[in-house]
């Protein structure tokens, strides 16, 4: 187990700091023991470190004074969203404060002329469908857990619907942030492309609170399609359903979702959610459009998986059974979780190019098979994104070295096929190890930048690379 | 006219930068006159300044040999691709080497399975796609001209597509680049996405030569649409038009071209391309899909336009009728230059949220016919964007004037609107000035960028901002 809570910051800092955190904020400041280790960890298995303080800030002002103050004092500062990392984003490994962003929880605009939204960075995924439903409009990004769109945004995660809508790399049109000396920027304007100089917003995304912290965000929405219909279709082989979500990326479909699950992963969803489908590898299917364009789609699909051993569709065309099929798909890490009670999570992340998807998958699938460590594999195939969840005992070393020892193979693998070592969950503290593997030089650049915008390294310090 | 060529390099400094170069290159860095006054120049107003030699790579390591003798000489240096910027970004106007990238015009991989393409920055798109014909899959950003890949990545460059398949932000999927201190760094690897640190491929999309030189790019690829349709529909209104724009992407018809001309580009284009189309505002539209899906977007645009006063859509089906289409449109800034023989193009670019692309046009058309000045309108309407075509005498302080006054009431309704100053050109020399009400405190953090990439400004320096 690592320990990365070195080099803390002196706890005179802190108390000068924190006494006019205080002064500012009244009881939206805290040092109370149970609100620091509420905010000490995620729902990964990196070891929990608090921070020295907490505050709750209501406006990008409040946010502006409050990384002024902690910048005059020296004091690291981490955001913090719903806490549902797999990295250890969120964890204060060198102390300071936590800039807690939940109560930050207001859409503030929507326009459904342009198709956009601006929300502050509290507002989670779910919160905001629920907001945007009178309109028509949704918004696709979906990690599993109901996240905060301001850790969507910094840790540039993606989801179900990625294959067809993006990830937040492609659908944030304009931040604003808080930069390191309490400037307040805005990154860019609505308009749907621009030119005009440095694209800052893709800068901050994926910057996993590293450059500043952000406070308002500024979303592409898409019109609710008129139709849409699920399927889940279960494979002999695992290779089988691989091969059919290749094929049907080459072919170019356009795929709403393409999921795959594993037999061990389809046992934990159907004990979780009360599902009795067979365990077996799996997909689990959605198609977008107009009823006669999802129809295409789907028989298009269907044809492609009775060619590679799919068992035929079973379809959920009422709303009520697809949210319930979707929910257990976004649930699959809590359900692999629950077949080891009381056991952390360790989830992998790797991403390859679909030519070698098939390969990777079956190549790991192989080291799992042959490994004692429970795991289950579930992904968003359609990216070349897939995950492997591990579930073990936090406090035994040779259950650790064993998922340390699977993931690393894992990933090199994944970089030999010209892949990445996170597809979507960042870097946080558990893929630094990795980042050079993959980066090289560029990562020479990145601290460039890095220094040049928080030369003090106060912002979310430890996390992605160590300066 | 502004006279950009300030503060230029010492002469000693480029004779030892020289001596160098040509040891390096042999007859592939010269100083010949002639090849230094066609590095002058773009396809704008903006006043030609020649640099002090012009180099030839042939490869990423002669490329990084160039800049680490040019930033040992502190020379400025400037890529450059086919010269067909609108806002003088390869106009050397401090002097030193511009580096000229036409050379390096191989296509180095294409991966038909993984859809995506690595390509030297010489590679024009129309070479590109000449290239890719065999494999049925094709590259869709296309500016007016036929510009370098190289030169579309360093300004984000889109066209007319780009309302369905994105601009160059979009389809970037990584870049090797020599940075300013003649480091080689590749900025991610090929998988769909990716969260493993700060985003230096967007970075370097839209940087203008000023972070450093690219030299090869990955990009997405497209299956060539089973069926495609080409529409033309004339209007009584521009705000017919434009508002038959505004409903069908507010109605989520994923169409893949919708361009509007004004009475005087078609005008122009039919005077051009030997058309004979009704001399008013204009759609050119294209449909991409199946048979059905591409009838059933036809239908629901033809009836949009149809309550927008629009006359009946004249269909080409035939490839050959819709190469010559789509040719004439994108030749739209020459046909409007050729209205005005011997004369120089000022293109303007703004971008605008969709709401506000009627009002936004409609108040510019005013402007325009209250002008003297020759002007035809053209845009890329589905994104809100839309140029003016100024054909001019630059050597008339009048006509000078009366663009830099029309433009500048277009930037600042633009801006007003939450639109931005450049939708697709670039900032160059003819956008700097804008950036500030733009961008505001933000172009601060660009600047830390710039410098901390960039310490001596030798890459492209008087581009963007001025340091």
């Amino acid at each position: 187990m690592q320990a990365h809570a070195l080099s803390k910051v002196a706890p005179d800092r802190v108390a000068a700091a924190f006494a006019e955190l205080k002064a500012l904020l009244g009881p939206r400041a805290t040092t109370a023991q149970a609100v620091r280790d509420h905010h000490a960890k995620d729902e990964s298995w990196h070891v929990p470190v608090a921070p020295d303080a907490v505050v709750f800030p209501h406006s990008t002002e409040e946010v502006a004074e409050v990384v002024r103050i902690c910048a005059r004092h020296e004091v690291p500062m981490v955001p913090f969203g719903t806490g549902t990392s797999l990295e250890g984003h969120v964890i204060p490994v060198r102390g300071g404060v936590t800039i807690d962003m939940t109560q930050m929880n207001q859409v503030v605009r929507v326009s459904a002329e342009d198709l956009d939204v601006t929300v502050q960075p509290g507002v989670t995924r779910k919160q905001l469908n629920e907001h945007l439903r009178a309109t028509g409009l949704f918004f696709p990004i979906d990690p599993g857990a109901d996240a905060s769109i301001g850790g969507m945004t910094a840790t540039r995660a993606s989801g179900t619907n990625a294959v067809r809508y993006g990830t937040m790399r492609e659908n944030v049109l304009a931040l604003t942030a808080v930069m390191p000396d309490g400037r307040v920027i805005r990154t860019a304007r609505r308009a749907r492309k621009s030119a005009a100089g440095y694209d800052l917003t893709r800068l901050l995304v994926g910057s996993e609170g590293t450059l500043g912290v952000i406070t308002e965000i500024t979303l592409r929405l898409y019109g609710i399609p008129e139709a849409i219909s699920s399927a889940v279709c279960s494979f002999e082989t695992i290779a089988g359903a691989v091969d059919t979500v290749i094929a049907t990326i080459q072919s170019g479909i356009p795929v709403a979702r393409i999921e795959l699950l594993d037999d061990r992963q389809m046992e934990a969803i159907n004990k979780y959610s009360g599902f009795d489908y067979p365990v077996r590898s799996t997909l689990f299917l959605e198609f977008h459009g107009t009823p006669a364009s999802v129809r295409e789609q789907a028989e298009q699909v269907q044809a492609i998986s009775a060619e590679n051993g799919g068992g035929g569709f079973s379809w959920t065309t009422k709303p009520e059974e697809r949210t319930r099929l979707w929910q257990a798909r976004h649930d699959a890490a809590y359900a692999a979780k629950a077949m080891r009670p009381g056991k952390s999570l360790w989830a992998t992340d790797v991403c390859v190019p679909i030519s070698r998807l098939a390969e990777c998958i079956t190549e790991t699938k192989r080291d799992l098979d042959e490994s004692q460590l429970y795991s289950a594999i579930v992904g968003h195939v359609g990216d070349g994104n897939f995950h492997i969840a591990f579930v073990l005992d936090r406090d035994d070393p040779a259950e650790m070295a064993e998922a340390e020892r699977l993931n690393e193979r894992l990933v090199m693998r994944a970089l030999a096929m010209e892949g990445t070592c996170t597809g979507e969950h960042g870097v946080g503290l558990g893929k630094m190890n990795f980042l050079l593997a993959e980066h090289g030089e560029a990562i020479a650049v990145m601290r460039q930048i890095k220094q040049a915008i928080d030369p003090l390294d106060l912002m979310n310090p430890g996390k992605i690379f160590s300066l």
